[in-house]
């Protein structure tokens, strides 16, 4: 597909230019946003006139509108932010003398081309612009054509913006149309990540639909575990932060598992605190009773089902059931959870160590909620995404992940066949060196 | 799938289990194959016996047979040199202080389960066995059918060595019908990796039918640049060992780029010295009559057709043509090669780094042979394989390759709703510090 293979060419220009040009081109489409603000407000105006005739839900209203309380102002510092971030290409991560006058550097380089999909956000143009271009990746945009208005106008800037400076045109290419992203998914050869940036239904079709590696996840069952040593007030402290902080986040917790041991002392405060908190506690039949006793006549006190602890309820809603200690919680989160960020409340060092090496997850957390695990929070200057992959980026990512690495070697003519192993007699040094600066 | 699964189950343990009993494991591993050495031995008698039968070719045979000069006490020591490795288990790789009393962790751990397929070698069974434990990854491992006597031994002894320790013993199921690889093929909720060891076609046909990460590469069409200031003894040099070295590896160079400006001085010691070592060398039309007139009358230097510049020869045959500069030969090497390994020869530094910084393959070399590329050449202690992926591991993959990580946070009961956007109004230190040992 031409606009796949134009954007590898444009990577490939990318991948070598200086930190100075790609930094300055994000100045420009700064300034270029900045400069016909105007245009884009009433751009997004007529977006914001369209979905509220076509009675679209309020949160996708608030997601799409750029007017509201300082959002574009926010955007073009974003822009800011990152082009200030440290240059992420060509870091020497090994160096190695493999012999006299042959060096092994393994160096940081850009992943290549990336395909961003999005839905409502429109300020998500600008900061993937920022992030992809800062490192020197090459990026596809896809927006929700709830946007198309904003969408246009801001790409036509963007790419005005960079027909300014060296970075290619096709660097950032800005496409709208459903049809061009079923046929990019297919585009493996040119285009080497996914990064769907939306619903768990945006992210669960697109995996299903490319072989190209998606960042992401699709779920965020979270699941707290209160160990039999719990402190009570900590858990419920924990807890209804973790579920109430943003409900809609797939940070939030979805299930609480309490140590039976746990039940007298933990249970009443952690759902009093929940109740309390307007949340929906769905408790398993075992201890629905006791739940009840302890906050009564709660309407929000309700029955679980076994279907509740596989569920990502995306609202003030969790599901609460009973657990045999620690190892039993570890069996039934690495089972059931998404393998996103999972807590332990205990004052137990043991059962947290247990607890935390055992569980398969991208955060495992020991008294601390799980609305810490964010890019932000973690202090990574940039989120990417959060993934629940297991390789290349894990967690909530940063610059980082959008970053491959090559490795570099330097030689005066040595072949394989001077050294043993490959029919000759030198051995190799294999000694590792401190280097700072470009290897060449 | 039910192998799928138990082995889920088994690498769930096998992450928490310590490096001693990890290594332990490997070390019974050994004792077991060691003890029964004779009846491994006439097992691989019998697939020896078979295939010359089947009249299978003379390198499979070669391949398969492990009683040739010390291939059998090599195996044995290769799992003990495994076991002699760092543990990659468990290293904090980022420590840092969010605020007070909270630490986040950056933490290796294993991927989870791995299918590795392979085709003639029974001696990749010991030695992915031993990467495998000692990365703390369940392995399932598919051997090729013509080794089938000697899989069927040596999988018994394993297991049974594995049932004496606490490693539990479906962390490594050895299987040996093809159906059930295209089953596990589709298992993604269980295997997190799969690594096939064996012929471009197998790596191929695996890739494409399946949508779990693939460890490795389907192609190695290395090329190798001689750039208009190229030292031509060391041109002729590097380009014989990369080319004869060893023929069949994915490492050799298959293309030669020759700057026009550098025809005059390189062309006529390149080919002669590739005639020498007996490479057939397929000259582009435009630098037939140079080449013939160079050494003439050599039956080894043929014309090539446009398509030899897409093909690994894996044999003593190479193409050889015209670029116009660095950035022509750069163009074609990013549209024409696999992205394995590519050479520039030059004197030149500014052509170098031109070059090292515009090609986007997993080695970008200066003066030195791609056979170079290989994990015990850059001293990684043992090579899973050879990465042409750009996410994840790329280019020769150690043990590190085996390996994920996790965020472990460690608090006393905070919440993300205490801190400035999340509602709250303490600021978040982001102070990183060193640790060592565990962090809990």
């Amino acid at each position: 597909m031409d606009l796949a293979k134009r954007a590898r060419k444009a990577a490939n220009v990318l991948k070598t230019l200086s930190n100075d040009k790609r930094t300055s081109a994000l100045k420009a489409i700064h300034d270029g946003l900045r400069d016909r603000k105007d245009e884009i407000i009433a751009a997004n105006k007529l977006d914001l006139q369209a979905a509220e005739k076509a009675d679209l839900s309020p949160s996708l209203i608030k997601r799409l509108d750029l007017t509201k309380s300082g959002k574009f102002d926010s955007m073009l510092q974003g822009i800011l932010d990152v082009a200030a971030l440290e240059d992420p290409v060509g870091k020497i991560t090994m160096a190695r003398h493999l012999d006299d006058g042959l060096d092994l550097y393994r160096v940081t380089s850009p992943v290549g081309v990336l395909l961003v999909i999005f839905e409502a956000r429109p300020e998500v143009i600008a900061n993937i612009s920022a992030l992809a271009i800062k490192s020197g990746n090459a990026a596809i945009l896809k927006g929700g054509k709830e946007s198309n208005n904003t969408f246009t106008i801001m790409a036509e800037i963007v790419r005005e913006a960079l027909s300014k400076t060296p970075i290619p045109t096709d660097a950032l290419q800005l496409i709208n149309t459903r049809e061009k992203v079923s046929e990019l998914l297919h585009c493996d050869q040119y285009i080497d990540m996914v990064i769907p940036r939306g619903s768990n239904e945006l992210v669960r079709s697109i995996k299903s639909n490319t072989t190209i590696p998606v960042l992401g996840h699709a779920d965020g069952i979270c699941s707290a575990y209160i160990d039999a040593s719990a402190n009570p007030q900590m858990a419920a402290k924990i807890i209804v932060d973790a579920k109430t902080n943003y409900p809609a986040a797939c940070n939030a917790v979805e299930s609480v598992l309490i140590d039976r041991a746990a039940v007298d002392t933990c249970l009443g405060p952690v759902v009093e605190a929940l109740v309390d908190s307007g949340v929906t506690v769905k408790v398993a039949p075992e201890l629905l009773k006791q739940a009840q006793s302890a906050v009564p006549a709660a309407p929000e006190i309700v029955e679980a089902t076994p279907k509740d602890f596989d569920t990502e309820f995306l609202a003030l809603t969790l599901a609460l059931g009973p657990v045999d200690g620690v190892q039993d919680a570890i069996n039934h989160i690495n089972d059931h959870g998404s393998h996103h960020t999972d807590i332990i409340i205990t004052e137990s060092e043991q059962n947290a160590q247990k607890f935390l090496r055992g569980i398969d997850s991208a955060g495992v957390y020991w008294n601390a909620s799980s609305r810490f695990a964010d890019g932000f929070r973690y202090g990574f200057g940039a989120e990417v995404g959060v993934s629940t992959n297991k390789l290349h980026a894990r967690g909530p990512v940063g610059l980082e992940g959008l970053m491959s690495y090559q490795y570099l070697l330097k030689g005066n003519g040595q072949g394989a066949s001077d050294y043993l192993g490959g029919g000759g007699t030198k051995n190799f040094k294999h000694d590792n060196f401190e280097a700072t600066g470009s290897p060449i």
